[in-house]
């Protein structure tokens, strides 16, 4: 499947932090950095930009939650090659400090995403409008619409189609609940409001769809395409990227690159981070359940494999 | 998704039996055919039932690889409840005894299922043929056509389409290769021979994509579909019957006594055998090759996990 226009976007720091607190080190960020350049991908996610605050330490939360724009700086200028994707960071509503944010002629990053509930829509437009004005590129990201009443996605995405500041608009299938005709639903809902250039997709793997539905997308005409290294991400993680490289057959891509810091710095994270399909996720994406239950029990070492009493829990 | 034409084959222990040379207790068996019969399914195959030879010993190969007809009664005759699927059994050519074969009135089994490459086509609804002549509903399992020569495969075909004897023909994606739109190809193709209402699917996750491409299937019109309780099965395993289920919301379909006998008896048997995606099957399905590289890569137990050696291997 080649197009020329489609974008891959590697959020492998931001969705994987989303396990681990963002405490990764800052020689495993360097190295997912290094083998990104090394793919072609067109876009890398280095994590969050957020302000500290009494509830939202720095102690707890780590430093690819704050993404400082030195330690942006180390990572990117640690890469020796030519090939630099973008650099974009997300924003979440009412931990960001919009006044304190670099134009971007004085900053490393180069795309702001914005992620919101269908409820903070005017707030995420806000924030998007402003990101623009300091010169970023721009996304809204918003999640777990597959649990969103669809008239007031609607009305949000009605908004969205009134600010053009908006330079992509994700579909987020944050339970990763959808299959692939309510992709192309969804996507049919979108297009309404927005053209379909400026559409994007960002998947989970609850039910082992992520890759699926990326296809899907790509099928229906989408241009821009999340993925993670080794599917790295919240609970059931996301679209592989070295499978989509694989799928995608475009020559700008090389997936080898990514299977290198696979075996040298993703198999050994495996026996101290835990991500990807298993029971107890499948059940939350079948019953389009937000996976923090799943992730719950999860953390239950003894009961982490009982699936049969995780459905009956799910199901009173 | 419902369709009351829809048929689901559980395949458990035939393809999760080609991990384990078909060594599963029998107390295990009682326990998957259980769950089958509580959860509605249509049919399970229980097994090969192939004959001993010199190169064939029962000592090596498993109970499961020969399903006599007194094993089956005692699985059979161990539940006590109402809902019995069809029992299958598969036949691979050149391994079977056709004389010895009972009439399907003397017989526990209901459904034979012939497996071949195009190349054994012939002898193959040989096979079909009098299997069907003996009263036994069939099937004809067309494996690899990922990687098969189109014209000989259209060839196959047009045999096919000339033997009614044939109550089911499958497309099987052995390698995991697919994706859905070449599964739309591959059914066009079967369907200029086949009617839709004799099509069946049975696919591999190797690139994520079992359970997706199955729906695919069902969208397409296809009703019979195989599965296999977590998935299990060669190398990346396949269509996890949970899921499939889930997906269905068939009201003759309980998901449950499958999340129940995955919690007793699957969990468990994760210690000792290995089934489901990892890097070295999702490079194989890229690459469209067949499992037994990879699946010889896994039984390395200091290199299993260096999937880009084995990238750079398979792409010499």
């Amino acid at each position: 499947m080649y197009r020329k226009e489609l974008k891959v976007l590697d959020c492998t720091i931001r969705d994987g932090g989303l396990i681990n607190d963002y405490q990764f080190t800052e020689e495993f960020v360097k190295a997912v950095y290094a083998a990104v350049c090394d793919s072609g991908v067109d876009i890398i996610e280095l994590g969050k930009k957020l302000v500290e605050s009494d509830e939202y330490p720095r102690s707890k939360f780590g430093p690819w939650n704050f993404s400082d724009d030195e330690l942006l700086k180390r990572v990117i200028g640690s890469y020796k090659g030519n090939n630099r994707p973008q650099v974009a960071v997300m924003f979440d509503i009412g931990r960001i400090d919009l006044e304190g944010l670099k134009d971007k002629k004085d900053s490393p990053v180069d795309m702001i995403r914005t992620a919101c509930y269908v409820a903070q829509i005017d707030k995420a437009l806000d924030v998007v409008k402003r990101t623009k004005d300091k010169g970023y590129s721009t996304s809204l990201n918003i999640m777990a619409v597959s649990a969103a009443i669809e008239t007031e996605l609607n009305e949000a995405l009605e908004d969205v189609s009134k600010t053009p500041e908006v330079d992509c608009l994700y579909l987020v299938d944050t339970y990763g609940a959808f299959y692939s005709e309510q992709i192309t639903y969804y996507l049919d809902l979108y297009k309404k409001y927005v053209p379909i250039e400026k559409l994007g997709f960002h998947g989970h793997n609850n039910i082992q769809l992520a890759y699926a539905n990326t296809q899907q997308c790509i099928i229906e005409g989408v241009n821009m395409l999340d993925a993670t290294i080794n599917g790295m991400g919240r609970g059931a993680g996301n679209c592989p990227l070295e499978l989509l490289l694989g799928f995608l057959q475009n020559p700008k891509f090389d997936v080898r690159p990514i299977y290198k810091v696979i075996q040298e710095h993703f198999v050994p994270l495996r026996n101290v981070m835990e991500w990807g399909f298993n029971d107890i996720y499948g059940i939350s994406g079948l019953l389009n359940q937000h996976p923090r239950d799943a992730m719950k029990w999860r953390d239950d070492k003894v009961n982490k494999d009982n699936c049969y009493d995780f459905y009956k829990e799910c199901s009173k």
